[in-house]
């Protein structure tokens, strides 16, 4: 732990359905201490925001420094400008003044953001000085976004933009949460990657996921997935070509329409690096309007892995 | 033509493939003169920007007002930070230094955007009291599209970005000038939707199309296709709703992407106004993520119809 007097130190947090994680960090990006709590989510807001104050106070004890404020990446949609929890599915809230409520137990500043929107700024802050425009993807439960262009966080009219996951790819196609058809989070979250296995192995009995998933689709998830696949399974290899195709088609939409200098691809999938990063790579250059060569776009794997959003969250306050 | 010397006044310029169209306007979008002169693409690029600086000091002398710089709306890509035409069908330029070579001629800075960006602005000019973010899209020969966040126009990398017309709306879908199938502009340029009624007119001898067309299918265009519709042909009739249904969905994406306070429609289509609005805005608040209440996405018809490249051109230097 390198505590400086002369740095700035905030309080990052990481809502989840399940969790509230919680660090100290250092303006630039290095973690003093992190810890975390049950979100308990069927009690009210004020409770709940009771307990994040707690928590920031006893690791601002422990850490040794002084914060000037707290950031918040919460799921759902977030009126940052306000600091209002529009709505979130995961815990049920709706015009939740998080910000207010928690100003007024810690007295200090506490800003708020969408959850993908923090983890892309943490990102962001690791590639800042080479690139001023970028796309943050997150492949998980469903398909996350945030963008950051001229160096700073895009979040649309009232915070209600950045859906990229919500972009139709296929007019008519799988079921979206939505309630559209054929969003690029119906082919490329995690959920469609296994909801695709599932649907191949009931045509193919022999395949290796179902060895993978004890016999059980029910089971299956990514890691017997990616385990059939490197194993070499027909029908495994079979579902991840595809899932490449509409990623690569997806990644090339958001390319064309914005061209960020580069994108990133977080969450569960991207723990697969090269194996998704290569056959991607190979598709995204060809189908690039006007081609790859003038104007490039990188395409990487995030770094920062879960500790994104807390880190993100805690910059919201530079 | 009412001359102030209080107001500031730029030269706009519209290139297109057959006319280069000029006007001098003033700091409120009022156009005091304008003039047109043949593109005459085959000739060398320096012999076109002499033309092109002939007609502006003409039209400049004639307006009686000292013009303070030029801004140029060019279709294709440009690099408008450079002040180059990186490339461009119409014309068959590429990498052409327009701005340096037009400076050196008259001695004013010359701005430069891609056609699209400067309609875009020219609309904005009209609503930037009441917007901070508009997206413009265009339905034309192709689907070209302007970004304006934050009071300001949004070009990507390079200028690179802004393709909207060249995002994927139905993976595998109808084959697009760029190389991929099933972009926007596949379904909702007019010549799309020329495309769809012709195919559909195949399928219906007894379609009133083919009596708007001289029984010529070649003929066919917007207006005997908006003639055989508004005859209640039920063969028009359904190709229109098939066309306002992908509208629709490549115009959510993009209001998801970036939660604009407006999407104004420009080009050809645009001027059947409410005919297109109407159905248009029922789908397009129906889809919306999150629903059309918070953080609501108005849709228009854009104003300025021709002029709007000119005057939105003429800003460029603002």
């Amino acid at each position: 732990m390198a505590v400086s007097v002369e740095k700035k130190y905030y309080a990052g947090i990481d809502i989840g359905g399940t969790f509230i994680k919680c660090g100290i960090v250092s303006e630039d990006g290095e973690i003093l201490i992190k810890d975390k709590i049950p979100t308990e989510k069927e009690k009210p807001y004020q409770y709940i925001a009771g307990n994040i104050a707690k928590l920031v106070k006893a690791l601002e004890t422990k850490s040794g420094v002084k914060i000037q404020g707290v950031g918040i990446g919460c799921p759902g949609s977030v009126d940052s400008e306000k600091g209002v929890v529009v709505y979130t599915n995961n815990i049920a809230w709706k015009n939740v003044p998080l910000s207010a409520e928690l100003e007024k137990l810690l007295k200090i500043p506490v800003k708020i953001t969408n959850d993908a929107n923090a983890a892309a700024l943490g990102e962001y802050s690791l590639i800042k000085s080479k690139y001023k425009s970028m796309i943050f993807i997150t492949l998980g439960t469903g398909v996350g976004s945030g963008i950051v262009l001229d160096g700073k966080l895009f979040e649309g009219y009232k915070s209600a933009g950045a859906e990229i996951g919500h972009q139709v790819i296929k007019v008519g196609g799988e079921k979206c949460t939505c309630g559209r058809k054929g969003c690029f989070e119906a082919y490329c979250s995690t959920t469609a990657l296994i909801r695709q296995a599932q649907k191949a192995m009931q045509k193919d009995k022999h395949s290796l996921l179902w060895k993978e998933c004890g016999n059980n689709i029910e089971e299956m998830n990514g890691i017997s997935f990616f385990a059939a696949y490197d194993k070499q399974d027909k029908t495994a290899k079979s579902v991840f070509g595809k899932y490449i195709k509409y990623l690569a088609e997806g990644l090339v939409n958001v390319a064309n329409i914005f061209r960020p200098e580069i994108i990133l691809i977080g969450g569960g999938v991207s723990a697969q690096g090269d194996k998704i990063l290569k056959p991607l790579k190979r598709r995204f250059n060809a189908l690039l309007y006007g081609g790859a060569k003038y104007a490039k776009v990188e395409l990487d794997i995030a770094k920062l892995k879960n500790d994104a959003g807390l880190i993100g969250a805690a910059f919201l306050n530079e």
